[in-house]
């Protein structure tokens, strides 16, 4: 089907008169910022440039910035971690914006947050965009941020353009995408999605310092009510869904392009791995006599990185990003060690036989040093997802339309469109970022190179609206 | 010299009256009962057994449980960090018990502790013993401890015979024999011992937290005095300095002896480590792009092993006790590794060659991994000790004349004594643990071993009080 909107239409619709809102937004903002004592940079709902979809790139990045210093780590570095105090606030600024942007605003018995902008046939099911805020320990500002705080201003873009939906557009922001606190990655996506394992792992479920995630939920003012079926959603609640979001990779701006349009998104898994053994004095306790756990680790290790190149494919990835030993003193033998494995592939086959292989050394190490292999778990092992076809072709159309560079590629990130896909059609908007640097204080994406992703989300969710 | 005194002699003392002391006793019993809120076991300074150097067991064993309540962790586990709360519980409880046993007792600038049964010729050179009370991470509750309750029951037990010392006999804790908290092992009898550079290292030493060594030291009422020296003592403070110990290794045990007689300390270094590499994120980041610091510090882990195992000898240990990530996120690629390493030998050259390997290693895998090795530090390297001949020698005759099995050995953990040797002539007294478990919470000494090897420390003071 040809897109029924194009940027020609929006720019006829140009300067529709929203100013009478305007007082009301004052009010607001001056009783959010009385509240919470930090400044917000509000939306610019009239546009005074002349051009279409034209986003207010200064403002967006200011935002970007303010939401960067609700973080447990020093600058540059963000730390953001689910239902944290730090992780309240940020959610306090999403829903403030969303409520400036003339949203109106949901949230579930485990944090995801609608932002509604009711179209003229409200009975169709809507369109929607989002992301996450929440950010691993000691990383960086735009990882998730983009694709909620975009998704904002792409709202605003369509207003001061003086659109009007057909499908109610709906802004959501997902509850821990990452996995820093409970273990489990896009947590609000997995349970929107339907996941009923889930909503009974929850149940048990606790973190490092053994905080329940119901305790912790509470903390941040949620799951009064303790069924997590309610956050369920039925397929089809949506007839689309489009992320926003950094590439977290080098390709687009090694080749100089504006935007990567998602056809695919690489299939994730994670272990978690346990080793034992009778640990002892580091002084006395022989060689012979030994069967070290943390040497057993670092061997499991080396091992996921033999596997993943035994794959031959460059698409193949796994790292050991957690390694903890116990007692974890410098004259104590290690008694236990604690690996948690993340590997992924495009081919879930591939991926697959690289987590046998790794069970497969778990356990020919565990008999070799003589230590217990306590635990080897999949915490998950999810397929790839692919892109709906015609969200693939509004977006590039929005690309055409906007003469914008664009390229079709892969994800190797997962992000909740992964999960999102379960429940609807499903694509994802990439943006270059400096030398494919993610998760860490380096991360960043030029305003310019954001602004583009924010029109092409914009017109694409237009072109959606409509259809 | 032959011995002066044999156990012959002080069962003619038995029955020398101190009863009237008693009273006073009492008092001071229900005043600490009032103000810590604990129960103690106090010493029996009245002999109801007709046996020379008659041990009670019964009640050592009571304080080795009390002490060990003194805890971070939940029994069966002891953890008790330097100047933590419970360390100050603890130094409190050791006090108490000293001056029960009639000790006059001294404290240093760093919280040494002294206490003194002064000799009939005060002006000699003291004999003196003891050990330690802190405790790493989950570890046990024999080490260190029995050679400080040991001492002071080795007191109790002179007292009970009658014996009246020539020499003053003096029983020391020792502050942090353990290196937890601020890296440093036996820091209280290295600044005893002399060590000009410990004292001006530790005015620019912080721990894990960041809290200074000073701070750290005024919480628990220490260096309000901050010039270290203070602490120094002179060689020849001491006539003699011998520690009762449990053996941390499986010798004593399988071959069913009583006393081990150490004739060498082990010498021991520790080593920090740092790798930096780019990091970043787990799906996004292919493999030929990464420089995993975390994988470099796994290289390393076996490296230490293999290095260790190539020496040919028995003797030489080597261990990475602390292993560290960071972000330490499943999903990201390690930017930062953190290693320590302790590596032993009762031969120095050998052990200083493995040293110069492991170091080889690191700059290879930095290399080779592309990482920075951004430290590789020798925290210390400390020379082997031997202990004096005529310590030894009193401590065999105490074992013949006490009918003890005993044999020689070595000491391949470190201990205190390995720094009083600089400053004193010093030998060692190890008792049997079950199977030479140590630094984990299945650390174990029978009651009995724990009373010969106190029986054998008491006569050996003797001995060398009156030569």
């Amino acid at each position: 089907m040809a897109p029924r909107i194009s940027v020609v239409v929006l720019y006829l619709c140009l300067f529709v008169g929203i100013s009478s809102e305007s007082d009301e937004y004052d009010a607001t903002i001056k009783t959010m910022e009385e509240f919470s004592g930090y400044q917000i940079h509000e939306p610019v709902l009239q546009d005074s440039s002349s051009s279409p979809l034209s986003v207010n790139t200064e403002n967006l990045q200011k935002q970007i910035d303010e939401l960067s210093t609700f973080s447990d780590a020093p600058a540059p570095s963000v730390t953001r971690i689910l239902y944290s105090e730090k992780d309240v606030l940020a959610r306090g600024y999403i829903k403030n914006l969303m409520s400036l942007s003339g949203l109106s605003i949901r949230e579930d018995a485990v944090g995801n947050i609608f932002g509604r902008w009711v179209g003229s046939e409200p009975e169709l099911a809507p369109v929607s965009t989002g992301s996450h805020v929440d950010a691993i320990p000691y990383s960086g500002k735009y990882d998730g941020v983009v694709g909620v705080l975009g998704a904002i201003e792409a709202i605003n873009v369509l207003r001061r353009s003086g659109f009007k939906p057909k499908r109610s557009l709906e802004v959501i922001m997902f509850t821990s995408e990452e996995p820093t606190r409970f273990g489990i990655s896009c947590l609000g996506s997995r349970l929107l999605a339907g996941s009923k394992e889930l909503a009974e792992l929850l149940k048990r479920t606790v973190d490092g310092q053994n905080i329940s995630f119901s305790d912790a939920a509470k903390f941040a003012g949620y799951t009064k009510n303790e069924d997590l079926s309610s956050v369920f959603l039925e397929k089809g609640s949506y007839s689309a869904f489009i992320e926003l979001h950094i590439e977290q990779g080098p390709i687009l701006e090694e080749e100089a392009i504006s935007i990567g349009v998602v056809t695919a998104i690489a299939a994730p898994a994670s272990i978690k791995v346990d080793f034992e053994g009778n640990g002892g004095h580091a002084g006395a306790a022989l060689m012979p006599q030994r069967n070290d756990a943390g040497l057993a680790a670092a061997e499991l290790a080396l091992a996921v990185e033999k596997h993943v190149l035994e794959s031959g494919s460059i698409d193949t990835v796994g790292t050991v990003g957690i390694l903890e030993l116990h007692p974890g003193a410098i004259n104590s033998i290690p008694s236990k060690a604690h690996l948690e494995i993340d590997t992924r592939d495009i081919d879930e086959k591939r991926r697959n036989l690289v987590i046998e292989k790794i069970h497969q050394s778990a356990l020919s190490i565990s008999k070799s040093r003589r230590v217990k292999l306590s635990e080897f778990k999949i915490v998950n092992q999810d397929p790839p997802a692919l892109s709906e076809e015609s969200i693939i072709k509004a977006t590039e159309s929005a690309c055409q339309e906007l003469n914008m560079s664009y390229k079709k590629m892969i994800s190797r990130a997962y992000h909740d469109s992964l999960f999102m896909a379960r429940i609807s059609p499903m694509a994802m908007i990439f943006i270059p970022c400096y030398k494919g640097y993610s998760h860490k204080p380096e991360e960043f994406a030029a305003p310019h190179d954001i602004a583009n992703g924010v029109r092409v989300l914009a017109l694409t969710l237009a072109k959606l609206s409509v259809s």
